[in-house]
């Protein structure tokens, strides 16, 4: 099979390497936009050749589209106008609901699935693939019932190569929960890092104490603007009430502690420590 | 030499581990109020034996107190009360500018180290102690010119043991880069664990989407409330200036959020990429 990734960052890169592993492809061909990943992927043997988009997607059999979620939104349709028949063209973004409304009426509809890789690291570009990335983690696939059976086959059967565990959502169902899990964490994290180096204005303590926590809570507010700004936008109506919850959460704990309630403190931690036993997977 | 432990948790256990591989101490003896956790550190061979706070530091030639930081409060000076006259006693709790104020005037107060090692997990409870738990950490050292050289010759080889590195600084400062960096970071994740609980009704989804990014974010969400508590109490003033902060950054945040705004949310992603930079301590 005839593979195209577009878009050679984190996850593309990181399909590359696990579908070469699997020999899943008989050619990975490989697109972006900028010519420095384009060439460090090819370097380090991430894909076999490096294409125009349109050259390459008229002699692919799957596509996978791994870029940020504003690109994809002008991109896919652009896409399903110049696949060949049977082609399958799946979308890997963060996002899903305004890309499945773009692409609803498309008539090559039917070969797009739309997913979202439930798997990251807070680092960007080629060099930052990385072997078993998506192993024993979700992906989802959304609005299954827009799929023909034979793309919704070959990327249960990517996934499959992946390691990865399909489940499945609405697309407005899948943006929903998306923002209250990871949109969410990643907007506290940015929010905290951008705090602490205001406040904290010797570098060196926040480098001498990150081990007290800081840094594993921070470590998504390393993540690439370039991706996050799209998907804030596009999800920016359930954002924003999921930030508000928070916000108030915030005043609430900021209130406990200048009243110093112990008790107060201790109750809402109690029920926070609660992550534990629904992180678990204890039924 | 005769250490006592008192408080056998994650720290005081992960101490103990460290101690005994070393060689450091002829006997181990630990003192907990909840006597399962005596029991358990003792069955997995953390301390050689059990005893009574009293008992335990008359005979002790170093006594390490991790216990919480409202109880090292009351205690500490009724152990420096108790202890041998070359005996030294050290602190390992997440505050310390209250308890230098409390032992100020000790007669002994030359045999007390306040310190802060700069290490943990969200597990609590004496089978939580982990090998290499320390090492290539920060240890920090306050007020040092309070206490004795001997005292001090002594706990720095105590952390050079654990592996860390020593830093020093006045109690008030650490109370205040401690909020800054790890009190904050706390508070961030427990009440993002909270929200998350509140708005997302269905368990199953923040089990099966955690990897994006929630499961790091909220780590620190599993600490226990009972070590927490004292800490947010004890550290109020200055945690609530930092929180202020937080929060007002994260209104910032939701309005620009609201408004569309992606040049205004690259800028302020882009602010906060910069931990990067500061974590990889490059000068």
């Amino acid at each position: 099979m005839n593979v195209t990734i577009i878009g050679l960052g984190l996850i593309g890169g990181s399909i590359a390497i696990e579908l070469r592993k699997a020999g899943f492809a008989s050619k990975i061909v490989g697109v972006d936009k900028d010519p420095a990943s384009g060439e460090t992927a090819l370097l380090i043997g991430l894909v076999d050749e490096l294409a125009s988009l349109q050259d390459s997607i008229e002699r692919a059999d799957l596509i996978i589209v791994a870029i940020p979620v504003d690109a994809a939104r002008l991109e896919i349709p652009i896409i399903l106008d110049a696949i060949m028949e049977h082609a399958v063209v799946v979308d890997m973004g963060s996002t899903k609901h305004g890309l499945a409304k773009v692409v609803s009426g498309h008539e090559k509809r039917s070969n797009l699935v739309l997913s979202h890789p439930i798997a990251g690291t807070e680092n960007t570009g080629p060099s930052a693939a990385v072997e078993g990335l998506f192993l024993n983690k979700v992906a989802i696939i959304c609005g299954k019932e827009m799929s023909s059976d034979i793309a919704l086959k070959l990327v249960e059967g990517l996934y499959e190569t992946l390691g990865m565990r399909v489940i499945y959502m609405d697309s407005k169902e899948h943006d929903l929960h998306i923002a209250y899990v990871s949109h969410l964490s990643h907007i506290s994290s940015f929010t905290l890092g951008k705090t602490v180096l205001e406040i904290e204005k010797n570098e060196k303590n926040i480098f001498d104490l990150a081990g007290s926590g800081f840094e594993s809570t921070v470590r998504l507010a390393k993540s690439s603007s370039s991706m996050w700004a799209p998907i804030l936008e596009q999800n920016s109506e359930v954002i924003s009430v999921a930030l508000g919850t928070y916000i108030d959460n915030l005043k609430e704990f900021k209130s406990l502690i200048d009243s110093k309630d112990k008790e107060g403190l201790t109750r809402l931690m109690d029920q926070a420590n609660d992550v534990r036993r629904v992180l678990d997977g204890i039924e």
